[in-house]
């Protein structure tokens, strides 16, 4: 990869279509894979309001077909992880030999996914903290924050520390407006995101509950943070530590976040599978494979089983 | 006690509504204890729908307070557990001196607050396998089962065996066609009882699912079996030992029968305060104090004292 990275964008959503268009305003070249939306988007382009300033795009590189789309430096994979088994035959159509896979997606473990497709060394992960939803086919409304921990995968998730390859990534993100910071190591960064992630995603769906609710009354406020606590459990067992006034630190956060509909909330009342997997099933093996017992998180992940199911079927 | 007894019906219900009426049809005296329904059932009497025969009893002697009523050999307690802080004023109204209280509730431990109200030698309690619905304010609707497992109360929940006053009362209710079963060790009895009442009670509001629904999907299967094991450790640090087949014939009586709105959810779905701390916080307070945590338990408590709270607000 030498000179300006091409951006190709699987999956142009909330984020995706956030993080691409953002790309493409500030002069980068974009591709943007689309579904549903594709006929739409290709006419209109894409809109993007956002407390930053709104703008519009009136014609972006729009496909409907991974075989279309040139082969690009850096290929941005923000779907929905339900949406993953889509992976093996997307990727190899649109990657460089020597381009890198970007998984912007919660949970843990597709880059371990990715990996089989495309070979480790052609894969990092990034971290997204964003508020963003897709109010119409073409239309993008960024609500707050935005920032984006990015890190390189490797093998069994080997801290692979900061890489030219990152700093260039960040550079073209940066020069978007998109604010980014580089992380040494990749299940670090993933583990710690999930404090936040597992207890407010499960509980939200599952007791039909806004984060400030959650926090309001005694007993989720336990149980949230008694869920923190294993998340801190399954990370150790990963031989990541992190700190006990990470905690603190999160329940703070969530106390005095505006308060807000998780994105496994918005999938699950529109009828869309959760991404239950990726942020339960996942972290869940993963302390197992390690000799871990995570009992409150399987306890939610059973209980989200059981919703997805009867909420999709 | 000699002779015929006659019978207070403290909360004239689904539950105590059907039993008072059997025995009054029986030829017992039989004063029932109403609140909200009280000028309908002085006026209409009550009527109960039953597959063992529908009967009318067009008169019976209601009441709103226990000031007015006579003191009774048996004073029924039939009340939701949700208005047991009612007790302490309603009881020494309405017992005879040489009578006996019999608890038809839910959960653990109303014995000894009973206890403490008139003496632990004037407490009995019994587990009833009863579907019932009151339908209208004088109209209850037996739907199946009926059985009363029967047993005498002592201090810390001593096994007292069989006594005659069992044997007496159960003469009456036999004679009411109700049928009895004694027991000698009502903690034992009550422990049993949640081995089904606590999964399946617990998860049909959090997951607003049927009986059957839970058993079909097989996170929420295995999740039942799961929580049915805890309330058997739970019993075991009681000193009571449930046997291990006892759960294969819960999940295979589960399976087999017919799909249930359980009654903590019928509460929930009518916006009544849910029987929580009964049915999920004394078991799990006793099995503490005993030194065992029931941690699958502990967070459905906690998610049902959420629900329970937004839903009563």
């Amino acid at each position: 990869m030498i000179g300006h990275f091409n951006y190709a964008i699987l999956g142009t959503g909330a984020l995706g279509g956030f993080y691409g268009a953002r790309l493409q305003r500030a002069g980068f070249e974009v591709h943007f894979l689309l579904h549903g939306d594709y006929e739409h988007v290709s006419q209109h382009g894409l809109i993007v309001e956002s407390p930053n300033g709104d703008f519009a795009l009136p014609s972006v590189r729009a496909y409907c077909d991974t075989a279309k789309m040139p082969r690009c430096d850096v290929v941005v994979v923000s779907l929905k992880t339900t949406h993953n088994y889509l992976l093996p035959k997307l990727l190899p159509n649109v990657l460089k030999d020597d381009g890198v896979v970007l998984v912007l997606q919660n949970g843990l473990g597709v880059e371990e996914e990715v990996a089989r497709i495309v070979g480790a060394e052609r894969v990092m992960g990034g971290l997204c903290f964003l508020c963003s939803n897709k109010i119409a086919p073409f239309h993008i409304r960024h609500l707050a924050y935005g920032e984006i921990k990015l890190a390189e995968y490797a093998a069994n998730y080997q801290p692979q520390g900061i890489t030219e390859r990152m700093r260039q990534i960040a550079a073209d993100f940066e020069t978007a407006g998109i604010s980014i910071h580089l992380e040494a190591d990749l299940l670090f960064a993933r583990w710690q995101k999930l404090v936040w992630n597992i207890p407010d995603n499960g509980l939200s769906v599952i007791l039909d509950a806004q984060t400030d609710e959650l926090m309001e009354n005694a007993s989720t406020r336990t149980l949230v943070e008694e869920l923190m606590w294993e998340v801190v459990k399954g990370a150790a067992a990963c031989d990541r530590q992190i700190p006990n006034t990470f905690i603190d630190h999160m329940l703070d956060y969530t106390l005095n976040m505006t308060p807000y509909r998780t994105s496994m909330k918005i999938d699950y009342d529109e009828k869309r599978p959760m991404e239950v997997e990726t942020m339960f099933g996942n972290p869940l093996r993963m302390a197992q494979n390690n000799g871990v017992e995570l009992s409150k998180i399987a306890m939610l992940y059973q209980q989200l089983k059981f919703l997805d199911e009867i909420n999709c079927r």
